[in-house]
């Protein structure tokens, strides 16, 4: 039996995170230099390597901490890219992260000591092996997952209108949507409660404020994959 | 550039799959005997190293075949798994994928030459290492997928009946619907056609025959994964 592990070819294991940020209007992507570039002008995700004594989840923390300051970020595992030639040096399968933050809360952080900067989605630099497809399979997943369930509120005001709201889609999208359609559609997820406030100052008659459910926003994130509850309500519950 | 490569620690990479068989009535997965066991009552998922020359999907359906003799199945990647010990005897990140296949139609197959079988969900063995843990997590994501898109049609007979498709959705929630309830909710996705031919024999009046709108079912893969159709379109058109 341990002989049969013996004959196996190691290889090394990278962590490579995907930080978006959203800033009220528009969806960004942080980039780092990280050295490991052979021409100057590439940019790359938060990566490294895994450490013998680190689980996946470990790893990725640490090396965005260490690459960015970014720390208590809740990193949700995306995908594992394993090419052969996908790092030209060395074999090496990359376990994906990705997160969706506010710009605005980091601003302080991310801008001290750290050799990283924010990108708008259409003006990506280039990027280290394959840096590009990593960003694009997580822009698919975030969009997947926010067409069913309430990403992203949390970068919004604890009170926002929907107008706030959709400019967060928009941007998660890189579209607009009708506003008609987006509200009626956004309110039938049955997850937002309207308040008797009303938002003053950009309009004469103001836009009503709202807010997510008592219930999902005590624990959004296990709201959001608890399948048994979200997932079959949607579709089989009346 | 090349010493910070040379300072990290390698480890093993495995491939583990999940084959998910739906017989028509229950759902069921299958597992082989790899040798791997300290004890003889474990069973194992389908699962191998990768090589030096492979892709992740190229490792996961080649070692698919050797253990089974499937072949040209769609394996969908699940999860990476990397707990520092739960390989006790190496390092070894393991990345999941899984599919779910018809049990009837490769009975021929798996029956063959090899030590798989297939087990219910309910009725699973003693499984090596984190192998329960990653059929949750496949099932999981199972469910989450069928919640919002034609999961599982073409292990149908191409046209069907309401009542067939509830038992397919059943076996894999592990669960019943409100027959009324589940009709409406999967006629309301909209990707369903009703047929003018009823299927005899079961009852007098004869169950309506459906099947899977002709668009989607030109590339049901496609269909699925084409966020910009289906998931838009669901949440934000009218």
């Amino acid at each position: 039996m341990l002989a049969l592990y013996k004959q196996q070819t190691k290889c090394l294991v990278a962590l490579d995170s995907i930080i978006f940020g959203f800033d009220g209007e528009t969806m960004k992507c942080l980039l780092v230099k990280r050295g490991l570039e052979t021409q100057d002008d590439h940019w790359s995700l938060m990566g490294g390597w895994l450490e013998p004594k680190e689980s996946l989840n470990e790893a990725a923390a640490r090396i965005l901490f260490q690459l960015t300051g970014l720390n208590q970020i809740y990193l949700e595992q995306l995908h594992a890219f394993g090419e052969p030639h996908r790092d030209p040096i060395e074999r090496t399968v990359s376990v994906t992260y990705y997160a969706l933050i506010n710009v605005h809360d980091y601003e302080a952080t991310i801008s001290h000591a750290y050799q990283a900067d924010w990108f708008g989605l259409q003006e990506l630099p280039n990027l280290l092996f394959d840096h590009r497809e990593m960003i694009e399979v997580a822009i698919q997943a975030l969009r997947q997952k926010a067409a069913f369930h309430p990403v992203g509120f949390e970068l919004l005001p604890e009170k926002f209108t929907l107008p706030q709201l959709q400019k967060l889609y928009e941007a998660i999208y890189q579209t607009t949507f009708d506003k008609r359609n987006f509200s009626r559609k956004i309110l039938s997820l049955g997850i937002l409660e309207r308040l008797e406030e009303k938002q003053k100052g950009y309009s004469k008659k103001g836009a009503y404020l709202y807010q997510v459910k008592k219930q999902p926003a005590q624990d959004l994130h296990a709201f959001v994959t608890n399948v048994d509850g979200l997932f079959r309500d949607t579709l089989f519950t009346s």
